[in-house]
C-alpha cells in the first residue's frame, strides 16, 4: 500500500468530512425545497383550472412534449459524456465517473433552487417544469467543465464546497446576461462555457502545485482507458445538437440550433484530425485531440446555433475551432503550466474556455449582422424577443450587449474562481499530497486484484525473464 | 483449463439444450404471435376507418409520439442499464450482458402475448401499439432484477425456464394488482421491483450454494469491470424518470412523474456517497454502493412518482433510499447469506427488494393523502382513475388497496419464487459447479489472449522477480 | 518499437497526406454549403410567410418534433453503434472508432449536398432539415458498413477517398431506387445495406492480401475488448426500431414500423444463440455471433417495416435471419477469405449482405401481397404512395420494382467497388503493411504503458517463474 513518508502530513480520511457535508446539504436542500418548490401548471395534476385558463387545447401542447426529448440528451451529457470524457486517466476511473456524478446530483438540486428564485419565482414560490430541468442540467455542466481542470488533485469534499460556490455565481452571472443585458445564450457558449472553464482555470491556478510532477506517471492515459473516454465524447458530439436546441424557441428555433450544430461539429472533426496528426513528428494522431477538440465546434455554437447562421458559417465556425482547440492542446497546455502556473488536468481551456470565447463573438457578430430580410419582420422581433422593454433593440445594439455577455462572464469567472479557489486551499478539506494526485486508492476502494495485479506491471521489481 | 475433479460430474454442455429450448420456444412465439397478435389501430394502416372513427385531427396524436422517446430510454435501461450493471464480475462479464440480452430478448415476446391476453385482448386478438412494447419492457425489467441475484450461478437454459414463469406470474400478478384492486404502480415499485427481487431472492435461496466460497475469488471485481458496470448505472440513473412516467398520464402526469424522479435520483446520490463513506474504517468509497444504492431512489418512486408527491417530499424519499440501500449492502447482504442461505450476487435485495417495498408504502400513503384541494375535483379523478366501477372510491380507500398490492405482490413473488426455484433445480438444466460460478469459461468461447496473459497475473506462478 | 524489416517499404506516414486531404475537403464543403445550402422553411426563422403559407397552426407541427427524438437514435448507431462494434480486436480501438467517426463526420456533410442536389434542390438552393440530417446518416451507415470490410487493413486517406466514392454512389443509387423505380425503402435494406456490404466486399476483394496470416495475432479480440464492442451491439439493437421508422410516414407509419423492427430483432436473438451453440463442439457461445448476428433481424426489415408485415411476419424473419447470418461466420466467412480472396474482417456479408437480400426480398413480396383490405383503399395510396404519375401502379408491380431496386443496388454496388478498389490500390495512400494491420501504433500514439505493460503479456520473453 502507498502511503508511506511525506503525504502521511495530509489527512485524506473522509470518513467524517464527506458524510458530514452531503448529509448537512440535502437536509438543506430539502427544507428549501419545502418552503419553496412546487410544480408549475403544466406538471401540476390541478389540471382542470388550467385546462380554462391556458387554453390548452391538447395535452400535446404540454411544455414536456417540445422539450422532454432533448432534456434527455442533456442528461447523458452531464453524466456519461463529463464522467467518461475524464476517465481516460490510467488510475482515476472511479473519481472521474463518480466524483462527476456526485457534483452533478447535489449541483442540479441546488441550481433548481437558485435558477428558481432568479427566474421561476411566483408568489413566494418556485414553479418548476421541464424546462428547469434542463437549465439545471446546464447549470452544472459549467461545474463538471471547471471538474475537469482540477480532476485528479481534489478531494469529494473540495469539489463539493466548489460546486455550492459555482452553482450560486452561475445563477447570478446567468441572471446579468439574461434578464438584465437581455442577451441571448440558449446552448451556454459565454454562460456555461467561458464562465465554466476560467473558473475552473482560475481555482486551479490558485491551488497550484509546484510538486505535481511526482505523480506524473499516472497522468497518462492506458490502452482502454482512451476507450472509455471515447464513450464520454462521443456521447458529447451525438447530443450536442440536443444541448444547443434544448431551450431554444419551439418550432423553427429548434430545428435550426439542431442543424446548425450538427454541421459545426462535423468540421470540426476533419479539423482536429488534421491538426494532430500535422503537429505530431510521425504523423501520428493522438486520441487526446480526438477526446477534445472534436467537440470544439458544439461549444463554439453555444451562443449563434438558434440564430441564422446558416449551414455553411456553421462549417466555418466548427473549421475555425478544430484548429483553435488542437493548437491549444500542443502549445497552450503545456506554456499555462509552465508559465501562469496554471495545471489544466483535461485541457478544458481548448474545449470550454477559448471556443467558449470564439462562441460569444459568433454570437454577438450574428446578432449585430441580423435583419429583417433574413428574418422576417416578426421573425426577428421573435428570434431575439424584442419585446416589452426591448421592443426598440436594433439588431446592432443586440451585438453590443451580447459583446457586453462575454466580458461579464469572463469577470465572474476570474473574480469567483479567485475566490473560491482560496476558499478551497483551507487545510481540512482532505485533498490529496502531490504523490497521490491522479490516484484512485485515495478516496476509494480499489479491487483487490488490480492491487496485485494489473498495477504491478508498472513495478520495477517485475522484470522480464531472460530465457 | 480449469475442469478437474468434482465438476466432471456436472455436464454444462450446452449444445443440445440451449438450441432446443430457444428453437422451440421461439417456433411457439411465431405460432402464438400468428394466432393471436396483430396492431392496434394506432399502428394499422388502415387509417382511413380510423380518422374518421377516432376522430384523429392530426397524425400528432397518435399515441407514438406521447410514448416512443419514453419507450427507447426504458429500453436502453433493460438490455444496456441492466446489462452492463452486472459486467463488474472479473470474469463474468460475457454472461452478464449476453444472458440478459437472451432472457430480456424472449421475455419481450412471451410478455407481449400474456400482458396482451390480459389486458389487449379485443375480439380474439392481442392488439399492440407502442404501449405494449414499453410495458413488455417492464416485464423483462422485473426478470432482469431475478437475475441479477442468481447472476453466475446459473446455466442459460435455467434462465430461459425463470424467464417464461416469471413472466407468466408477473401478468397474473399485474392483472391482479391493475385491473382486480385498481392501483395505480405506473413505474412498478410493487409489479416490477418488489415482485422481481423477492422472486429472485426466493430462487437463490432455493438454488443456495452451501460451497460457493469454492469460487470466492471470482466474485469480485477487477479496476475495469467495475467501470463497463458504471456505463450500467448511469444508464438507469439517467433515463428513470422515462421509466417511471413512460406510461402515466399524459400531459401532467408524465411531466409529473419525470420532475419527482429525477429530485429522487439526486437526493439518493447524496446520502449513498454519505453513507458508503462513513461505513468503511478509512472513510475510502465502494463503487459497489456508487452502482447500486444510487438507483434506490428511481426504484421507490415507482409507483408515487405520477402523484403529486412534491419535489420535496421525493428528495425524502431519495434520502431515505439511499441510506436503507447502503446499510442493506454493509450488513443486511451478508445476514442473508450467512443466516438465510441467501446468495445475492448483485444484491438485488438492497437496490429492488427493500426501496421497492419503500415504493409501495410511499404510494398508498400518498394516495391516501390525496385531496381535492391539491389536485383538483377532475384533477383526482383523473389522476386515480376513479370512473365507472371506481367512481365513488375515495382516496383513503385507494390507500387501502394499494397497500393490499404491496402483499399480493409479495406472496405472488414468495411462493412463485419457491415453485420456480424448485423447478431449475431439476438435475439436467447444467448449472455450473460451484469452483466454476462467476467464470465465462463455462458457457462462451473466451479469447486465448485472456486466458494465457492478463488471467495468468493471478497464477501464484508468476511471482515478481527480486532484482 | 514494431517497424523493422519488410515494411520499411511501406510509408505509413500520415503527416502531410492526411491534414491535406482533410483540410482540402473541408475547404470544398464550406464552399459548397455556401453557395447551395440554406434552410428548409420549417427550420428557418422566417417564420411569418411560412406560418401563413403552410397553415401551421401550432409549432408542434414541426417536422422537428415527429423525427427528432429518432434523428438522434440513428445518429447514435452511426457513431457508437458502428464505432464500437468494431472495437473487439485487441490493438485495433482506436482506429475502430476513431477512423469511424472520422469518415462519418465527412460523410455526412458530403451526403447533404449529393443527396441534397437530388432531392431537395429548390431554385438553385438545397432546402435542409431534420429529415435531410437523418438522410445524411443513413447515407454514412452505408460507408461505416463498407469499413467493417477493410476494418484494420487501410490508411485514413484511404478510408475518406473510398467515403467520397461511395457517398456519390449511394446518392445515385437512391435516388434510381427512390425516384426512378420508385420503391419503398426507409430502412435501407437495399440502398443501405445490400449496397453498403457488397460495395465493401468488392473493395476488400479488390485490396486482397495474400500474406494477412502475418497479422493473424492481432486479429482475435482480448476479453474487455468483446465488451467494449457489445455496447456497439446494444446500441445498434436497441435503436434499430427508430431507424426503420425514422423516416416513415407520420403516424401508423412510424408506430408500425418500430414495433415490426422489435419484434424481428427479438426472434433474432433466439436464432442467433441456438446455432451459436450448436455450431460449437462443446456448446460454447461465439460473442463474434451475439455481437453481429443478433442484429440481421433489423437489417432484414429495413424495407417492409413500414408496412403490414404485422408482428409473426416480423418474428419469422428475425428467425431466419438469425440462423442465415450464425451460419454466415461458421462456414461463409472462411470460405470467402479461401476461395474467392475476400478478407472481410467484421463478417459484413453476414451481418448486412445476407440479411440485406432476405430484407429486400421480403419487401418486394410484402409489397406485392397488399390488398385494400389489408390497408384500406386510403391506406394503400398511402402507404406506397401512389399517387400522381403512379397512381396505377398495383401492388404486385410494385413487388417488381422492388426487386428490380435490389438488382440495381447490387450491380451498383459491385460495378462501383471495383472501380474504387482500385483507386484505393494507388501505392501512395499510406496502407500498411501485413504485418501491421490490425494495429493502432502505425498511425496513433499509443500510450507507454500499453506498450511496455499490457503488450509485453503476449512476449514470449515474459514466462512463468517456475517456483
Amino acid at each position: 500500500e502507498p502511503p508511506h513518508g511525506p503525504e502521511m502530513v495530509k489527512n485524506t480520511n473522509m470518513r467524517w468530512r464527506l458524510p458530514l457535508v452531503c448529509l448537512l446539504w440535502e437536509v438543506a436542500m430539502i427544507v428549501l425545497f419545502g418552503v419553496f418548490v412546487r410544480f408549475n401548471p403544466e406538471a401540476d395534476a390541478h389540471w382542470e383550472k388550467e385546462k380554462s385558463g391556458r387554453n390548452l387545447t391538447s395535452d400535446l401542447e404540454n411544455e414536456f412534449y417540445f422539450r422532454y426529448p432533448s432534456f434527455q440528451d442533456v442528461h447523458v451529457m452531464i453524466f456519461v459524456g463529463f464522467g467518461f470524457l475524464m476517465t481516460f486517466l490510467q488510475r482515476y476511473g472511479f473519481g472521474a465517473v463518480s466524483f462527476n456524478f456526485l457534483l452533478a446530483a447535489f449541483g442540479i438540486q441546488w441550481a433548481l433552487l437558485m435558477q428558481g428564485w432568479f427566474n421561476s419565482f411566483q408568489n413566494g414560490k418556485i414553479l418548476i417544469g421541464v424546462e428547469n430541468l434542463i437549465n439545471a442540467d446546464f447549470c452544472v455542466g459549467s461545474v463538471c467543465i471547471a471538474f475537469g481542470a482540477v480532476l485528479g488533485k481534489t478531494s469529494p469534499v473540495q469539489l463539493l464546497i466548489m460546486t455550492l460556490f459555482q452553482v450560486t455565481l452561475y445563477a447570478v452571472n446567468e441572471y446579468i446576461l439574461l434578464n438584465l443585458l437581455h442577451v441571448k445564450d440558449a446552448g451556454g457558449s459565454m454562460t456555461i462555457h467561458t464562465f465554466g472553464a476560467y473558473f475552473g482555470l482560475m481555482v486551479t491556478g490558485i491551488l497550484y502545485r509546484p510538486n505535481l510532477e511526482q505523480s506524473k506517471d499516472k497522468q497518462g492515459s492506458v490502452y482502454h482507458s482512451d476507450l472509455f473516454s471515447m464513450i464520454g465524447t462521443l456521447y458529447l458530439w451525438m447530443y450536442w445538437p440536443s444541448f444547443n436546441s434544448a431551450i431554444s424557441n419551439h418550432g423553427d428555433g429548434q430545428h435550426r440550433a439542431a442543424i446548425n450544430t450538427y454541421c459545426s461539429l462535423a468540421s470540426c472533426v476533419l479539423t482536429t484530425v488534421a491538426f494532430s496528426s500535422v503537429l505530431q513528428k510521425k504523423g501520428k494522431l493522438d486520441m487526446v485531440h480526438i477526446q477534445n477538440a472534436t467537440l470544439a465546434g458544439g461549444v463554439a455554437l453555444g451562443t449563434a446555433a438558434e440564430m441564422m447562421l446558416t449551414p455553411y458559417g456553421s462549417l466555418i465556425v466548427g473549421f475555425i475551432c478544430g484548429i483553435v482547440s488542437t493548437l491549444g492542446f500542443v502549445y497552450l497546455t503545456p506554456f499555462l503550466e509552465s508559465k501562469l502556473c496554471i495545471q489544466d488536468t483535461c485541457g478544458i481551456h481548448n474545449l470550454h474556455a477559448l471556443p467558449g470565447l470564439i462562441g460569444g463573438i459568433v454570437g454577438a457578430v450574428t446578432a449585430a449582422a441580423a435583419t429583417e430580410g433574413v428574418y422576417g419582420k416578426q421573425g426577428l422581433i421573435h428570434a431575439f424577443d424584442f419585446t416589452g422593454d426591448y421592443k426598440d433593440r436594433t439588431p446592432s445594439v443586440q451585438g453590443g450587449y451580447q459583446a457586453a455577455g462575454i466580458c461579464v462572464s469572463l469577470a465572474m469567472a476570474l473574480v469567483g474562481g479567485a475566490i473560491v479557489g482560496g476558499i478551497l486551499k483551507l487545510p481540512f478539506l482532505g485533498d490529496p499530497a502531490d504523490e497521490n494526485c491522479f490516484e484512485d486508492d485515495v478516496y476509494w476502494e480499489v479491487p483487490e486484484d488490480e492491487e496485485t495485479g494489473l498495477y504491478h506491471m508498472h513495478d520495477p521489481a517485475i522484470k522480464p525473464v531472460m530465457p
